[in-house]
């Protein structure tokens, strides 16, 4: 099996190691949710174990790889591998969760942050190839992006550059971010603000088409709830999904004024509510934008499917 | 005199055109306002006489330069040294302005848009020296950025990265831009601004020490008149220096999630308020970024003073 990589997308429910081929195709997979039960160093024991079945069961040696790739939520220190915070594992703080995973191999070790390696992915494997900048914006729980520059991902001093999902669009807002912050992106947009945004209408007065039986717990309300409210039409879903896309209209319009990128791919969670939300995002974008856009800039969607964490923590072994 | 740089500033008022040494020193200068009177063919042959002008009375030959750099506000199609629009001079909509310079020349003419050159001047000579990643921000009758990303001005697919004094922060602001949205950080925050917001602070009650005959006219309020209100501790001025310095604080703060850069250098006329002005707006980005800092960043002033325009497009020709 020649031109093997392998990634191992960290997330706060699930855990994915895979061994893809250089078109981004998966060939092995072992998914688990145990991760979450362990300590960091149980973590990463099982993290390693792992990848030694994967390579086991296909025949390769660890030096068949390039190298290991890792992508995690959360602030990564790049240089040195260490998650500084995460908020999707308890734990982990300063973790050096490279130099751990390294001492269980030969072949190198690479920790990112997850959008840093899902906009590798989508550069090398999807909706970004041929692109030498472009720009991999997630929408799901938060808000981040990754940022590929001269055809590179660019990550700033620390690694944290593509926070972007931090930045402030309404500084009086109600709503307050995990940040700390009012009206940041993330606050106004992601999936920790559909809740508030879902009560706010209807204490406004909107009827909403979702069953809500007495003991319903408003804050259970989710992306998914949300698509199912878009789908049966209900009016209060669409509010929400509306005001959601307006500010993520308003956060891609920045970006494209400071960094003037020809292309920008939206992945995560969120993007799963289809041509109603991207729509929105695009009419709030080209609104502001209007005549300052000189040169085509394209708005589209994720190519990678699914799996677009693992593939791209692989994808980083190729750098 | 070896190792000579020549630069050209073209702004709405004076145009400057200057040699330089490798340190950024100014060897011998031109300055003229004429080239408002002219149209674009008109000032493309002053420009180029004075530099000639210059290579003469100092004994030069073109070919000592490695080339001519330009700097000129507006939107620049980098690639083509296109100027495509620019609010600071009449017509030039769509000039060909490098192409147009070229033909007097033997050496390469480089053109790029001010903010970008002013960047490039700060790097190589500046606050920005010995760094890899650095924004360049002028704060004056507009706001913009130049961004020095892995050692070298970092433009986008056109040429106008960097323009993130467009960027929203307000979005229901009652301040309008030039550019005709609400509430980007040059409505709410720079020159354009000043008059509105000293306009409103009255309304509200607040009431100036600056002196106002009866038939004064409050749009000509700028940043000098402000410089003077707040060294004679008028509440007026300094509240409207605050709240530009408030968003300034914010949009440094969004720069600082989208690119994590160690140095913002500050320049432009408003700087000239000074401390007062500079802690206000560090005030509100580390209030903001608290404790999303993970490596030090330093937020400082320009060191090129006075000529930092023309110092800035000699260093283009550098590259």
């Amino acid at each position: 099996m020649p031109g093997v990589l392998c990634g191992v997308d960290i997330g706060g429910t699930k855990c994915s190691i895979a061994l893809i081929d250089y078109d981004g195709n998966i060939l092995d997979k072992i998914y688990t949710c145990a991760h979450v039960e362990e300590e960091e160093d149980g973590m990463v024991k099982m993290v390693a174990g792992h990848v030694k079945e994967l390579l086991q069961r296909n025949q390769l040696k660890e030096t068949d790889l390039p190298a290991l790739g890792v992508g995690c939520a959360g602030h990564i220190r790049f240089s040195e591998g260490v998650i500084i915070t995460t908020s999707n594992l308890k734990g982990y703080n300063n973790y050096p969760l490279r130099d751990e995973l390294q001492s269980h191999f030969e072949i190198p070790v690479i920790v990112d942050n997850d959008a840093n390696a899902q906009a590798v992915g989508e550069h090398k494997f999807g909706a970004g190839k041929g692109y030498e900048d472009m720009i991999f914006v997630t929408i799901s729980t938060g808000i981040g992006a990754g940022l590929i520059i001269n055809g590179k991902p660019y990550r700033g001093m620390t690694g944290t550059a593509g926070e972007f999902g931090h930045s402030i669009v309404e500084p009086d807002s109600e709503l307050i971010c995990t940040c700390g912050n009012r009206g940041c992106i993330m606050a106004c947009a992601c999936g920790l603000a559909l809740p508030h945004l879902f009560e706010k209408k209807l204490k406004e007065g909107m009827k909403t088409l979702i069953k809500m039986p007495p003991n319903f717990n408003i804050s259970k309300i989710n992306g998914q709830t949300l698509k199912k409210g878009l789908d049966i039409g209900d009016p209060v879903s669409k509010a929400v999904i509306s005001d959601s896309a307006y500010y993520v209209g308003i956060g891609l319009y920045n970006l494209f004024q400071t960094l003037n990128p020809p292309l920008i791919v939206l992945g995560g969670g969120l993007t799963n509510w289809g041509d109603f939300y991207l729509n929105k995002i695009k009419e709030t974008f080209y609104e502001l934008a209007r005549d300052m856009i000189f040169d085509p800039i394209e708005i589209t969607l994720s190519k990678i499917i699914g799996d677009a964490g693992v593939i791209g923590a692989a994808g980083l072994t190729m750098e």
